[in-house]
C-alpha cells in the first residue's frame, strides 16, 4: 500500500485562570478553565520496538511543559504579554514549543489542540 | 413493589477561577475549573404528565443560578467571603440555594456534585 | 467488615420515537432520542466463581428486553397507552420487567436509570 | 513555520425522530436519536482579538439552524422530501447551510460531522 | 438542614492481565482491560481548609496501591491465589486495602467501584 | 461546492492480553488493554438509499475481524510473531484487513485508529 503513515495522540490537560482583554462578552472577565490538550504526531516507519515514538515520552514532555501554565493565571506568562490567551493562542504557544523538541527527520508535530470546554476546541496544525 | 421511588439528574456546568487560601500546594495560586455541576432530585410519584418534574425548569433555575458564579472569579463572591470556594463548598451552597427552591412536599433535592476536573468530584448531599 | 455488599452496573442503549401527550413545551412534537439504560444489581455474597452475576447474562437479558422497543416508536408500546413514554415511565418499565427476571435470594434490582441526552437522566429504584 | 493554520471545533446536539426509506432493516421503522453535531472551522490568521472565531457566535448561529430540525419529524422537512435523513444527508444539509453564514476571505467551513449514536458518525467535508 | 454529609469521589486506572478460572466463556482465556477505579469518601464536617480530604492526597495513595497490580498478571497476585480476580474482588481487594488507609473518626471510606469496560462496572461498598 | 467528499467512522473494541518485547518499561511486562478501534471510510457518492456503506454492515465485518482478537493473548497471534503488538501493528493489521474487505471504486479505508487508553491513541492511513 502507498503513501501511509503512523499517527499517535496523547491527551493531557491543565488547569488555569485567564481572561481575555477587549474580548466583548463575558470572557473578559477573570474566569478559568480545565483545557484538554491533544498532542498529535506522524511518521512513516515504526522504530525497530514496533512503536512511532513511546507514547510515556511524548506524555511526559507535554507534562513537563503543562508545568509552565497548570495552576496559574496565564495573563502572567511572557508569551501572552502581548497576545490574549486564547485556546488559539495556547495551542500554538504548545505547537512551538513541542515542535522544537519532537522534529526530527522520523517523526513530525502535525497538530495541537485545546479544548477549553467539552464543546470548543482550537487547534494550531500544519499541512 | 414497596418502598421505591424516581429520581432525576440533570448535568450542567459553569467555568470560573479561584484560589485556596491556606491550602499547601498548586491550588494555593489563582487557577480555575470547568466545573460540570450534577443536580439529583427525589419524589415518589410522578405528576399527571407523567414526569417527576419538567427536566427543562430544574435546567433553567440551575443555569440562572449558575450565571452568579459563571465566568467569575469565585473569591469574591459573597459566600466565599469566609470560606474557601472549594468543590465541597460549591456543592453546598449550590445544594442549599436549589433547595429553597425546589424542596415541596412531592419533591425534594437529594445531592449537588461538583466535579473540578474529570477525575475528582465533591458532593453535598442528604441522607 | 459488617454491612458490606457488592453491586454491578451494566449500560446499553436503544434508539426510538415517542411524543409527550399533554406536556407543554417541544417534547410534545413528535421527535426521538438514544436513551442510554444503566442497569443496577446488589447482593451480599459473590458465586463460586467469584462474581454477582455474569456481566455477560445481565446485558443479553436487558438487550432482549430492550429489542422491544429498539426502533420502534414508543407511543405505541402497550405499557404506554395510558402513560406518557417519558424517562421517568421508561426507566419504571424497564425496572419492573428487569425485576421479575433478576431477583432472587441472592441478588435484587436496585435501580434502571434511563438518560435521554448526556444532560438529563430519570431513574426509577428501591431503597 | 510555513503552511500552518488553526481550526475551532464546537460540538453541539439536537433530537429528532426519522425513519429512512427502502432501507432494508431496523431503521425503516418510524425511531429516533440524539444527533451530536461537530462544526469545523479553519483560517490561517487569528483577528486583532486574538481568536479565529467567537466559539459563541458559531454556537449561536448552529443553533439557530438546528432548532429548525431539533424536537422535529426530519422526514417531513422539505430537503429531506426527496432524499432520506440519513446522518450522511443530515451533516450534508447543515454544512451547506453553514457554510453560506461563514466562508468568506478569512474563514472557511471545513466539515459537519453527526454522530446518531456513540459509535457511528457521518461526515460531510471538503479538502 | 439536617442529617447532610459531603462525598468526595476520584477516579484513576490501571492495566492488566487476567484469566478467570472456571468462567464458562471467553473470560476463561487470557486477555487485560484497562480498569477504570472510582474511590468514594464520605464524612460529615469539612476540615480548617473547608475540604472533606484533600484529593491530591486520595489520588497518591490510590495510585501508590495501584502500582502493585498496574501492568501486571492479576492471576499472580497473591490476594487472588485462591479467588478469581474479578472485577467484583479486585473491588473489594482496594476496598480492604484503602479502608485501612482512610477511615478515621472523621472520614470514611464508602465505595471502590472497578469498571472493567465502558459499560460493565462492579462495587465493593458498605452501608 | 467542489471536491467535497462523506466519510462514515465507527468505534468498537476488544480487550486483549499483550506485553511488547524490548521495550524499556513497564509494558514489557504481560498486561491487558481495552482497545477502542476506530474505522473511517471515505468516499464522494452516496448509494441509493442516501448513505455511504450502512453502518451495520461497517460494525458486522469489524466485529468479525475482531473476534480473531476479542479475549486473546496478542503475542500469540501470527501477525505479531515477528513485530510486537503496540497500538501501532494493531491499526496496521486491521487497517491491512479491512481494506481488503472494503476498498471499492466507490469506497476506501482512510485510517484506522487504536486507543490503548483514554489518553493514547496510535493511527495507521494514508492520505
Amino acid at each position: 500500500m502507498k503513501n501511509t503513515f503512523y499517527e499517535i495522540k496523547i491527551i493531557t490537560d491543565f488547569s488555569a485562570a485567564h481572561h481575555l482583554r477587549d474580548f466583548r462578552g463575558k470572557c473578559e472577565n477573570l474566569h478559568g478553565h480545565n483545557w484538554k490538550i491533544e498532542i498529535v504526531l506522524r511518521g512513516t516507519e515504526l522504530n525497530e520496538i514496533g512503536v512511532l515514538v513511546d507514547f510515556g515520552e511524548v506524555k511526559q514532555a507535554t507534562r513537563a511543559l503543562l508545568s509552565e501554565v497548570d495552576h496559574h493565571y496565564l495573563n502572567e506568562i511572557p508569551f501572552f504579554a502581548d497576545r490574549n490567551p486564547s485556546s488559539e493562542n495556547i495551542a500554538r504557544y504548545l505547537f512551538e514549543r513541542l515542535a522544537e523538541k519532537f522534529d526530527n527527520d522520523k517523526l513530525r508535530l502535525y497538530r495541537v489542540s485545546a479544548w477549553e470546554s467539552d464543546d470548543a476546541c482550537a487547534t494550531f496544525m500544519r499541512e
